[in-house]
């Protein structure tokens, strides 16, 4: 049950219509290991950080089984900087200000001791770099997630098509999913996309759900309705952090096995909107998580007498 | 389970990125009709079309069990006739013209044979004349649905408030729901609207699907993933037949009952856009329905195993 996490360990600053959040803790591959943690015992962590990111942060994710092997510090430099402003509808952002200062020169490397795992997550990135940590598996992973960004589309295309070749599941949202595959209509755009490598394909369409396509099936997942969304900042990383987390733990990469990781992965996207930045995934409890798949079960069930 | 039915029979004039459909029979009653006699032998119909309503379609509906008593031909006047485009998104569209014609001095009556209806369908109108209807029921139906527009919220809210205290379920879509309630959150919103008249409350987010409140209940249906929509207009109309008419056809109005409604409505409402005006309600066979209501089933099922 051996995953590695690749992603940024960053600050954000984020201003909502509830509010600011100052400079609080975020990053891709720092909600992946708060949401993955709530079903695996250990995270091979890749990410780079500057002098500045907080030593009590490590120590929360340390207590619950992430390792820093692959994590590099650069002690003369600032971690990645993200500000941003979310729109009334709190799904649309501006981006207010950007600083890469320890991603410029990212160069992520797999450690000795992580050969060997079986989940690979790559967390948005850029796609280079998400090929250089598959190329250093000497062992190919039995399943590589990797998640991906309008931006790379824009820059990079041609990298980002040469590492879903190598892929076996992508997760973008639903504009993304357009723009990746030129199509419109959801159906044919995840047909497309399946015929660029990967096998599966998620597209997350923020409170309104996620679906799920491989082969002919497809599966889908509302979002829980909420009293109010605090916060998306994260939501998809967590989403992806719990999806990865329980395949790793049950270790089964069956259709059936990924929809209930797409019902986890919903069920802490729905904890981590509720307060800014990652302070929500540090309160809940394996009770609050089971309530909430309580919640996601009674919010779809029906029953139907079909003949046959 | 006798059904009362109101709302428009009319034409409307659509363009779409696919094509456009020249004039076609259309109105909110039309495809509620449509739609209901998939389940009930019966539809009392209340309307007012005129000397340009094609007698073909009466004919149809006739033959599907449709009543007319309570439809006023004007033998001087035109039908009521809408034209619109809509974007790329098939979400959005503008309005061409409206043309109000018979509708202009419309006063529905419900004939005496109507009289002792259990359910009651009332579709998008002006809000007095939606009042005027339950007014001279002289027993009130077991289930009075009332569907409605933003339109009426910005011209004649005192009136739309009064009606919604006599109906048991609204249906809206999201943006309508926010700006009925102004609250941004659905869940606010639906409680804010529940305490304004109606016990249930239907929230349509076309392709995100649509959510059943009721108390502290919530229930939500997914939109079938469709490799076209060739055009959305009566989706909505076709929905609410689907789901008055299995609440008609089985006089269970529970909300168990209203979630298996809610999916029998997204199914015929998923047939409705994959041609121009109610052409392809025409087509599909009690067979074509049970198809489609498997791959709901197919889409929404999960199976998580919960301590308890």
């Amino acid at each position: 049950m051996s995953l590695i996490v690749v992603g940024t360990m960053a600050f954000d600053a984020i201003e909502t219509p509830f509010g600011k959040s100052g400079q609080t803790v975020g990053g891709s591959a720092t909600y992946l290991a708060w949401s993955a943690t709530n079903f695996v015992d250990t995270v091979n962590q890749v990410s780079v950080i500057g002098y500045d990111f907080p030593q009590e942060e490590l120590e929360a994710l340390a207590k619950r089984g992430v390792r820093f092997d692959g994590v590099e510090r650069k002690t003369g430099e600032k971690s990645f900087f993200w500000a941003g402003r979310y729109h009334l509808d709190m799904n649309t952002r501006d981006t207010l200000d950007t600083q890469l200062n320890v991603l410029a020169s990212f160069d992520p490397k797999i450690p000795d001791s992580y050969q060997g795992a079986e989940f690979l997550m790559l967390g948005n990135l850029m796609p280079s770099l998400q090929m250089s940590v598959i190329r250093q598996m000497k062992k190919r992973p039995k399943l590589i997630v990797l998640d991906t960004m309008n931006f790379w589309m824009d820059t990079a295309m041609s990298d980002l098509e040469a590492v879903l070749k190598e892929v076996d599941v992508l997760m973008v949202n639903d504009s993304e999913a357009r723009q990746l595959s030129g199509q419109y209509s959801l159906v044919k755009a995840a047909r497309q996309i399946r015929n660029m490598g990967p096998k599966f394909l998620v597209i997350k369409k923020g409170e309104h759900g996620a679906l799920l396509f491989h082969e002919d099936q497809v599966f889908f997942a509302p979002a829980l309705p909420l009293e109010d969304v605090f916060d998306p900042t994260g939501a998809g990383d967590t989403f992806a952090g719990g999806f990865i987390g329980h395949l790793a733990a049950t270790r089964d990469i069956s259709f059936e096995n990924m929809k209930t990781a797409i019902i986890k992965g919903s069920a802490l996207a729905s904890f981590c909107v509720e307060k800014f930045g990652t302070h929500r995934m540090k309160e809940i409890t394996r009770h609050d998580i089971e309530e909430r798949m309580r919640q996601f079960v009674q919010l779809v069930n029906f029953d139907i007498q079909l003949t046959r």
